[in-house]
């Protein structure tokens, strides 16, 4: 196929400084959880996406010096010339595609503890740590700013000797030396660093020419900047600050990759922002600087993109998560495949392998971080090892994608639901308010077996131990998914919960199919990822009268690893719910339930005339304890995230006729051991 | 010096199986946030142990599969061949000084969410996994737990392999699959793994075998068990079921190493239990078995320890904290040298260390984690590199530490201090309750340098600048510390709190010289470590009316990390303070202040007579401000925590007349790249 006409001008070459990139597609810098900590995964990553078109392909905040020390995150480490290897090594894979390599170096001041380094962490002002350690950065005085600019100049000196064309000056996301120093509220100085807007912005000049003087004969340098804080007066505004300073610096960089902060506003997702959230706020720096302008906002249409660059907003198409749940986005586009195109649902799970230290996730595409560890490639699989027949009971995420990659690999599959409707959680989940672009999982993959002639889905077609036997298939796949749990039993009550005679239990289940209690009701989260938000929020915009009760700290506690814990617990305050952190269910009765503190034991008392409990679930897997020689996948395997289900259909699809393996299934990456 | 004849039945050997410990010194398991993670850092960390005379030194958790993946946890891993390398090289460094080496191996099931390795996480019932991630495990067939114990099997083999002379078998604390099957409440099988104590202890029991059988002809086969979950009915007992399991295994393993659980129980913190706080719990475990039995309580009185043997309580005194505060303990005991022993303070800073999966940290022992990449050895140091004299302002310690490591070295150290008392801020924090144990850290210097005929130590004496120019020393370090801000100034507000004439402002310094308000007092917490829910209970048990507040969505939330959290709030709850968190401090009135909602910015008023601000801390600095050629050390320099201090008065003092280093000034451990 051939591409559509009308997306050309994403094709066109773009100038930066002294390098061109091939098109407007621009992989902005996003974490990865692999970085110095899974170099070869990590490298293997990057050029799997230059493989996929991206013309830009940059690395997450790259540190420059152990006074920045973010261990134990594994991000991208440039301290010395020991760090070089891995940088060139994932250059030269994205320069075998034609594509450029951009260095995110960064000196994070605030932002690190130093907990490996041990060195006092440096900033403008003396002020505590961003992390809740137990330390300060102190302030630097000017014999420190000078030490800062010249690991500046030596990092980015280090960048282009290991390939790098580009090389940024960050002034993003509150996450830097130089940010830090341009914050109203940060710096306090009353030196020539501190007070006004160019007092402040001084340091991030001197590094931006300084860079520019190290390398710019044959690297672009790039500034990334974040135009508004969404703190209003308090901190820097599109409309203010943010502006001045573009004004100011506007042809002193090769491009401008701007956008907004904190990053959970930068990376919003979907529940709480649709795609081009960001555009109202950059859309003026094309009309302040003739340098190339890079945005995002979570783009995955390219009529969106067109319509970015026709309009003059911006000039390349900045992507992180897109990027990441299709690596071969501008592949696609330039094919004319766009209905191939996975996009990204705005989940957020990605963010969870950064705050943990452990390779990304992805939802959508189950083969981010396995390209070198399991050489899964996000296109190419290999073909089928036998004329097996396969059938796939469920045709939920684990369901779809198992019958999507095994269609792929040429087996003949049959896909059954006993369900009206295909996507099982998800498309029960897709209806919970925001998750609406979840159901991008479901669609992607109906569509890719809509168009394979070897697989065949049949819905209301509940299988039972006598029609798996008489249907004889060669393989058979279980994805039955899970039931969520009505007795309470879960990490907090690891034995449930004493519930009386002619009390309503309801659980998410209930809630997802409509069910709306009437009179005070209970949501007990004990699960503490978003289900227990979700259907409070529901239940309240349904006009539910709802208390939240959780062990937790705080509410949905674990989405603060997708960056929405604090908008979820503000949205269940704005719609009226009432609230009891650190607060376990003892007992449920009738009309009430007994609450019990977790720290000190204290008992009270809530009316309650439906309590709706999110504590764990329980795999629907009937049909392999009739038939235990079946493979089970996904929530009937081990209940998890709609990711970890799309990852085990995937698997099951890869491994199927593969010979068994017993040790460890991927290959790693070690540390080395020092001789003496 | 000679031993004191009372301690020689500490040095008696001990047979263990088919090995022999050459005294009763035994380093129980600890983490130490190194691992296979910095491997030459934790091997040098070990032999180093070993050279201090422990007799036995064991590994922490050390994985066995990749089905139970701790990721990031910068633990022990043997999942196969390609680890052992970093075991025989600390099992050599162990061995070098006659000491033998334990594995701990484990397969830790529910306290796994196997983030890297993504295999769904297996335990004896459906449940969540103990962290909050969405992650479940799923009930073991009997093909998985035969899987389970060859897996385990094949470790020990491994671990024999690698040299070690003692191999665990792990049912302590709930951290690993076998004790998540013996438990009560986690165990909900119908099948022989189910149901009585001894098909529960069935998995157990079985491997124990299977260790003894594999590798029980040369090493000595240890059973870790916790005999009290401190839960009451609801776990295990030392009078129920954990009397009831020791008495089914008696002489089965080689090795009883007993304790309490959880984790927090276990390595209590000095603020909450004294040294042999567990002696109740496991006093019976000798009257059960013939075979050795080892448990701790925080021990560093020889003393003690010798009393714990001659009354037949325990055969070996096992240590985990008291190691890493003095690695020489067992030496300096046989030298006669008990003055010189560094007792730990019992402040768990060393646990944050694992829980950041960065190098363990200790208060009172600065090279800790350094033996290797510093080159640091806690006993020995470069004799003076000149005839250089040296004064340090400040005897906290910062300055404690620098002049006893400067004394050694055998410079001529002067140690000046305003105070009437040395030990800065630490003679103030060891009057907060619960902290008078931290005074160690003051003790043990003040004794050290005491013994220095070079080092000279003045009280009451307040240097300024002129005075600093009249003693012409050829070196001068400021120790002066920092002072807690008065003006809000934290994390939460950036810029300080708007604070009306006439309100009555107070910060932990005040508190700790004894000032007690009348009337409702406001402790405002920003700091989040121990500060302000230390202050808050002074003042409680003053008689104060305290209300705690912090944005914080728990009190003193980073005490996580040093496994205090909940201890703190339930304490604070049984003083009767009122506790309010996620609120700021909007501003504060005479006899008022407004708290705002962290999450929607909702307003409330309290009565306060007071406001303890606790949010950051300010160095005293007027010094080096004025001779800014002077050195600043400790908090003068960055506040941060005591351990910080304490190592930057140790580094002070290493690095005096060194050269100067310009690039990373330690050694470092890189992740090796594959070539393809």
């Amino acid at each position: 196929m051939t591409r559509d006409p009308r997306f050309d001008v994403l094709f066109e070459p773009v100038k930066i400084g002294p390098v061109t990139a091939k098109n407007r597609f621009y992989q902005v810098p996003h974490c990865n959880g692999m970085g110095r900590a899974f170099p070869s995964s990590m490298t293997e990553m990057r050029r799997t996406k230059a493989e996929g078109g991206w013309a830009v392909i940059c690395t997450e905040e790259m540190e420059i010096h152990h006074t920045a020390d973010h261990t134990p995150w594994a991000g991208a480490r440039l301290w010395d010339d020991r760090d070089i290897p891995v940088w060139a090594k994932m250059c030269d894979g994205i320069h075998e595609f034609g594509s450029l390599a951009g260095a995110e170096l960064n000196h994070a001041g605030a932002t690190t503890a130093n907990r490996w380094s041990r060195e006092v962490p440096l900033g403008p002002s003396h002020f505590p740590v961003e992390m809740y350690d137990p330390v300060q950065v102190r302030a630097m005085d000017r014999e420190d700013i000078r030490a800062l600019r010249r690991w500046h100049r030596d990092a980015a000196l280090r960048a282009k000797k290991a390939g790098f064309d580009l090389v940024y000056v960050y002034l993003g996301h509150q996450l830097s030396t130089m940010s830090h120093f341009l914050s109203p509220y940060r710096n306090r100085r009353s030196d020539e660093y501190g007070g006004s807007l160019e007092n402040r912005a001084r340091l991030a000049r001197e590094i931006l020419e300084e860079t520019k003087d190290a390398v710019g004969d044959t690297c672009a340098v790039a500034i990334r900047f974040s135009v508004d804080e969404l703190m209003g007066d308090a901190g820097i505004t599109s409309e203010g600050e943010g502006r001045e300073l573009i004004e100011m610096f506007a042809e002193l960089p090769d491009l401008w990759d701007v956008n907004i902060s904190g990053w959970e506003h930068d990376s919003a997702t979907s529940r709480f922002k649709g795609s081009g959230f960001q555009d109202d706020y950059v859309a003026f720096v094309k009309q302040v600087t003739t340098k190339p302008v890079v945005g995002v906002g979570r783009y995955t249409s390219p009529d969106a993109m067109v319509s970015l660059v026709k309009s003059g907003k911006l000039d390349m198409i900045g992507a992180a998560r897109p990027s990441i749940a299709d690596p071969f986005l501008p592949k696609k586009i330039e094919e004319g495949r766009i209905e191939d195109i996975r996009e990204c649902i705005g989940c957020n799970i990605c963010v969870s392998g950064d705050h943990h230290s452990a390779p990304i996730r992805c939802t959508q595409n189950p083969t981010m971080g396995e390209e070198w560890r399991k050489g899964w490639h996000p296109e190419r699989i290999a073909p089928k090892d036998s004329d097996a027949s396969v059938l796939i009971v469920g045709a939920g995420p684990a369901g779809l994608e198992a019958a999507r990659a095994l269609g792929q690999r040429g087996y003949t599959v049959t896909l059954a639901d006993k369900a009206a409707e295909a996507g099982g959680r998800v498309a029960r989940e897709r209806r919970l308010p925001g998750l609406s672009e979840w159901g991008r999982v479901v669609d992607y993959r109906l569509y890719q077996i809509s168009q394979m002639p070897n697989v065949s889905l049949y819905l209301e077609s509940e299988m039972t131990p006598d029609t798996l036997d008489e249907f004889g298939a060669d393989h058979v796949a279980l994805a039955t998914g899970a039931r969520w749990n009505a007795d309470g039993i879960g990490r907090q009550n690891p034995r449930g919960i004493s519930i009386a005679d002619g009390a309503k239990i309801m659980t998410p289940d209930d809630v997802m199919a409509g069910v709306v209690p009437d009179g005070p009701v209970v949501v007990f989260d004990d699960d503490h990822f978003y289900m227990g938000g979700a259907v409070a929020e529901m239940l309240l915009r349904a006009g539910a009268d709802v208390t939240f009760v959780t062990p937790a700290p705080e509410v949905s506690s674990w989405t603060h690893h997708t960056l929405e814990q604090h908008a979820i617990q503000k949205r269940l305050l704005d719609l009226g719910a009432k609230i009891h952190c650190g607060q376990n269910v003892a007992s449920i009765d009738k009309d009430t339930v007994t609450l019990e503190n977790v720290y000190n034991d204290a008992l009270q008392v809530l009316a309650a005339s439906a309590v709706i409990l999110v504590s764990m679930r329980t795999p629907v897997d009937d049909l392999w304890l009739a038939r235990p020689e079946v493979t089970r996948i996904g929530d009937a395997y081990g209940p998890s995230t709609i990711a970890a289900s799309v990852y085990s259909g995937h698997r099951y699809a890869r491994e199927l006729d593969a010979a068994p393996h017993d040790g460890v299934p991927f290959l790693r990456e070690l540390v080395e051991l020092s001789p003496n």
